[in-house]
């Protein structure tokens, strides 16, 4: 049995606590960030806060092994005196929606072996895709996932924005964003390109440009000139 | 029974006629584009060439009915004597992948409502999601396509680089890049952004340009803005 504190009430903390109550060989217990006079003795002490206040977070907590679930986080910057770790899970959580913790990457640090191997038995006990990603690593993965996630979702709203003042249905696009998704498990993005950019259509980029606003001109055309330039 | 003949054999052509085989109400004929001397009489005649031999391609056909497949080709522009249509296909259409034509959505234009019913019929014999779309229309959509299409995947290119610049394996960010994609069925793309740019988290927006190279970081810069400014 592993036993486990969470503290924090954001997704994070709560997708994890009902995840881990699922399990018999975890025992876990959540707290409030702003009640931290009292916390329970644990295996790993869990800190799913908001990035800024980790820091303050961690310097209260007695526990031996403490780790936080963050991105953007360095491992040594956690201020707790005992051993340290990440337990970071690359996915969006959003309140409503269960989580499916078995596509879920599990992000995992730490300061020695053994502490690596109980972090890993506990993701074990919810997922499996384990992955050792040190701090720096960490780093490159979260702001990768910023363009991936954030600034993709940016482009359909610029697409969906097209559509509207086109007056056309944007789920039209919906098999396409799927399909463009999908490609890329088998094949790598630079082999998955297509489209006039690509083939340097000069007409074709022409007649899309004469239909966009000035703003969706702007990135058009540095997106099409990066595609060109291979960057 | 609907006869169809299909001229050209790229991956549109090859797949379409693939599918209508299956299907017991549409005889189906497929014609290279560059033997067009004898093409049998047929009720719809579907030119799925590249754009800049449409033209060419039509002026020489006799048939009463004659589309073409394209996103940009405009219907008027069709050079056949007879009636005109579009039967344009939104999808990625690879070689070696089998399409499943009940997820592609079919867009299609006609110049009176008795041929519209008639390529509706054609559409519905393969699929299933079917719409009314003029050449304008059809145009934005062709521009929409081509942001959640190429410009995504080039956003995918330049996290796949970001993490192998970074010795970190890019499958970790495969979860996300589905969920971000599955999201916005659901949620509008602005209800659906998160991250640094939209809660304007200044440093670490500058943690993330300190970790890029001078190209990504203009594609940072540009697309943070954006999100910024609602654009």
């Amino acid at each position: 049995m592993i036993s486990v504190v969470i503290i924090g009430n954001g997704n994070v903390a709560t997708h994890l606590v009902d995840a881990f109550l699922e399990v018999d060989t975890v025992h876990a217990t959540q707290i409030n960030s702003r009640k931290l006079e009292n916390i329970p003795e644990a295996d790993v002490t869990i800190i799913a806060v908001s990035d800024d206040v980790i820091s303050e977070v961690s310097a209260k907590i007695k526990n031996s092994l403490v780790v936080h679930t963050s991105g953007s986080f360095f491992m040594e910057n956690l201020k707790n005196t005992a051993r340290k770790g990440v337990f970071y899970m690359l996915q969006t959580f959003s309140k409503n929606k269960e989580v499916d913790f078995s596509k879920v990457p599990f992000c995992l640090e730490a300061e020695n072996e053994q502490d690596f191997q109980l972090l890993e038995k506990l993701a074990n006990s919810i997922g499996n895709k384990i992955y050792a990603i040190n701090s720096e690593q960490r780093k490159a993965l979260h702001v990768a996932a910023v363009f991936v996630n954030n600034f993709t979702n940016h482009i359909y709203k610029i697409g969906n924005d097209i559509c509207e003042e086109h007056n056309v249905p944007f789920e039209i696009l919906q098999p396409l964003i799927k399909e463009t998704a999908a490609k890329i498990e088998t094949l790598s993005p630079r082999k998955a390109q297509t489209g006039p950019a690509i083939r340097n259509d000069k007409k074709t980029i022409k007649n899309h440009l004469d239909l966009l606003n000035r703003e969706q001109q702007k990135i058009y055309k540095m997106v099409t000139k990066s595609i060109q330039n291979g960057n």
